[in-house]
């Protein structure tokens, strides 16, 4: 497992391994309610078992990628029938995504580099 | 192949498909440079044969996801041989990124919605 350089990078174990790519475009409305909802997401996908890691990026045009890493696919399966998590998708999908995509992914190879300082 | 709903969004083919993720810190230095080989490195890919689309998210705090999506793996590895993407990327390595990740997956299953307006 190579260290990560940043928090913003996920360690994960070497492939392979389960990805869940979520890309989303914010609507802009409840932003509040949106963070306080993805920061306790991120805190119960974290307990969940399977769980690797996560890496999410948002720019200023409110499209974001947030993929999630997993053991298995049966780790996902999981984490989606998980009832706080099911509720809170639910209201997301009505209240805070003006659209949103995800694909479920088999990670076979990875590689990683950082700057030499 | 569903409408986008934005341009933002890939409009993609039913799995299987191929992913490659990428997720990178920028340094902040060259902003220029690193924005014109952007938009040359997705015109090159557009052209290349087995690109299906690519979405892209950085934030603030400048660490980013970039997924390309692709028929196989083949079209992945030609890609990663163009000559051209070759020698920006290694320059990209010594100049642009603190820290880079790249995971190629297999997508297996996709689904997404847009708001009902």
């Amino acid at each position: 497992m190579a260290e990560a350089a940043s928090p913003a990078f996920a360690a994960l174990p070497s492939p392979p391994f389960y990805a869940a790519i979520f890309s989303s475009l914010r609507n802009g409305d409840d932003e509040a309610g949106y963070q306080a909802a993805a920061a306790r997401m991120l805190e119960l996908a974290a307990r969940q078992p399977g769980f690797l890691g996560v890496e999410s990026a948002r720019g200023a045009d409110r499209f974001g990628i947030t993929v999630s890493y997993w053991e298995s696919e049966a780790a996902i399966a999981d984490w989606k029938r998980h009832a706080e998590h099911a509720a809170v998708r639910a209201h997301g999908r009505g209240h805070w995504y003006d659209h949103f995509e995800l694909r479920v992914a088999k990670v076979e190879r990875a590689y990683g580099k950082s700057a030499s300082r």
